[in-house]
């Protein structure tokens, strides 16, 4: 039986998946230097490779260990990517990972694919004289981007001027992609399931709010008009690529429109009300995809629900609230620091503006 | 913060008790004397404490390194109930631990409280000469029996006679005691969880079916015209217990009568479905009692639900089945044999005899 995982990685993603996993019946296996880390507490130490994403013989050892291999990061060290693009135990597919993980191959692939998205320009060696768009532009890192590291943003052309030499000394312009700056009413995550069967579920539409470019809530199911035209391109694009695992599209809904911000290809924070709220949630599906698994139709299990992440704000130790009318998920992280994903609330109720304001009161009572 | 449980085994309630203390940011301790026993391939390797919990030191050890210590099975070993009784840190009290796995004193206790069971009679010197009921009788040994081990049935006077003495040579009749035959319609469960708040939450009632002494499938949610009344002496019985903890009532159904059958104070089995049909699980439950904390309103999340136990019956490597309207946990055993419990299917429903008839067919389909 193929029933041996193993995660690049050992962060909560990591952590949700082994949990999962252990439910299932699989073998998980990570790749952890620390024994207290999120994954590595729950996994059996025989099951952990002690090293990290990047070494390339742990990475190489995991392969060995296992029947698949999955990330739990889109960002791919430059000297594992040969060994992963060389293994069929890897989903996604490592081509996949790195077409992804580059902002301005991502965007490429978005627009050959007829997925809309924000208007963008490629750099040269150049940094170009004037903002190409009135509202302003996003200049974005193209590798290694994450919660607002790697993003800039310039409303005017004089902000532009006199910011940008010296914003960016001594960095290449081609290392970087420019983006119309999008004025967006709310901001939406659409993730789907796709299996090898040419079966592709999609999970419900949530709205999410980031507060300092990380995720802080996001609740469903809610609704769009292009809901689902873009539902029927996005799955065009993931058959096309012949995409396996869970993958989330960021999107921005500009009112009429929803253009897609940014493709995380793995298991996403927007998705973990699916723990709560799901009949399957995003960490079986994903590891069902993994197995080439028929999907269940992800099936929602009330009117309304909302997650709401527990982010750092010092470091001092925290004491956990255990009773309320929600569901904790800690990732058992050793230290508390600003900014830092701590753990999440789920919680299930009549209507998602009900559920998050259940959430935002009790987030509250949390000295984390 | 007080957040480390131990629990004294290492079987799949502490495998499932392990995992969902993970997600609620619990450090889980066990015994155990295996690195791949259920619990022990989803706990860090040094919160495993090395032995069993008939070994005197490791029990000790494991009182002292935690904040809480509970059970996974009410068979408590004599050598360890002492040191049990004196640590204010055990949770159900070990002197109810004591009560309970006694079948004499369960009886006893029941009566007194005035929960309606079956008719018994505690054993002397000798065996009785006769069969108290027109029926038959049941003769159980006081200690220690489970899945239809220490169990015998005499339905006629001419049984009785022919094999009491050739069944039990050797023993001591004061170790079994006797009970009526009950000839029930069906059998049912009710599960309690009782926080140290005075609050007493109770699961849906759920019926049962019992299969070689062995728990085969729950669904629910049932009714019955007698439980409420039941309901309120069974919480009246727990409050004068000052009891602490997950608690399950096995019931017979007579058709106009409830019979309390068995009392297990622990987590259990007819109320695995617990895990996808109500808002919090068992295992959960269980956790918050022992820390205390106000738990909410087992809600229902579907109008019915059914779990399956999937029970060995060869000793061949077993292939899971991915994929399906159903759950599946697994335990995580090395061996599989014959009787042995595997592991568990849920699933959601209509009704709860739709969810039964779901996991039949879907039952047939693993070869365990």
């Amino acid at each position: 039986m193929r029933n041996k995982i193993g995660i690049l990685g050992d962060g909560q993603l990591a952590r949700m998946l082994c949990l999962k996993g252990h439910e299932m019946g699989l073998d998980m296996y990570i790749l952890s230097k620390f024994i207290d880390s999120p994954a590595a507490q729950v996994c059996r130490s025989s099951r952990i490779i002690k090293g990290g994403p990047k070494d390339l013989s742990c990475v190489e050892s995991l392969i060995n260990a296992v029947d698949f291999v999955t990330f739990e990061s889109e960002f791919v060290s430059d000297n594992v990517l040969p060994l992963l693009k060389k293994s069929k135990k890897v989903y996604p597919r490592a081509k996949t990972m790195e077409m992804v993980q580059d902002r301005l191959t991502q965007k490429n692939i978005l627009e050959k694919y007829s997925l809309p998205t924000s208007p963008f320009i490629a750099l040269g060696s150049t940094w170009p004289a004037s903002l190409k768009w009135e509202g302003g532009i996003v200049l974005k890192a193209r590798r290694d981007g994450y919660d607002g590291k790697g993003t800039w943003i310039y409303k005017t052309q004089k902000d532009y001027n006199n910011n940008i030499e010296k914003d960016f000394e001594n960095k290449k312009p081609k290392d970087f992609i420019i983006e119309e700056l999008i004025y967006f009413k709310r901001e939406l995550a659409l993730t789907f399931a796709c299996s090898d069967r040419d079966q592709i579920e999609v999970l419900p539409l949530v709205e999410t709010k980031q507060v300092d470019h990380r995720c802080l809530w996001a609740k469903g199911p809610v609704n769009h008009p292009q809901k689902n035209s873009l539902i029927k391109k996005i799955k065009s694009f993931l058959r096309q690529l012949n995409y396996r695992g869970v993958i989330t599209f960021e999107l921005f809904d500009t009112g009429d429109e929803l253009l897609v911000n940014e493709v995380a290809p793995r298991v996403h924070n927007s998705a973990h009300y699916s723990m709560d709220a799901l009949v399957d949630d995003q960490f079986k599906l994903h590891l069902q995809c993994l197995l080439g698994s028929k999907l269940n139709r992800p099936e929602v299990l009330a009117d309304g629900f909302a997650m709401f992440n527990l982010i750092g704000s010092h470091r001092k130790k925290t004491t956990l609230i255990r009773e309320g009318d929600f569901s904790l998920h800690w990732y058992g992280k050793k230290e508390n620091y600003k900014g830092r994903k701590m753990g999440h609330l789920n919680t299930l109720s009549k209507s998602p503006e009900l559920a998050l304001r259940k959430l935002k009161k009790i987030r509250q009572e949390f000295n984390v």
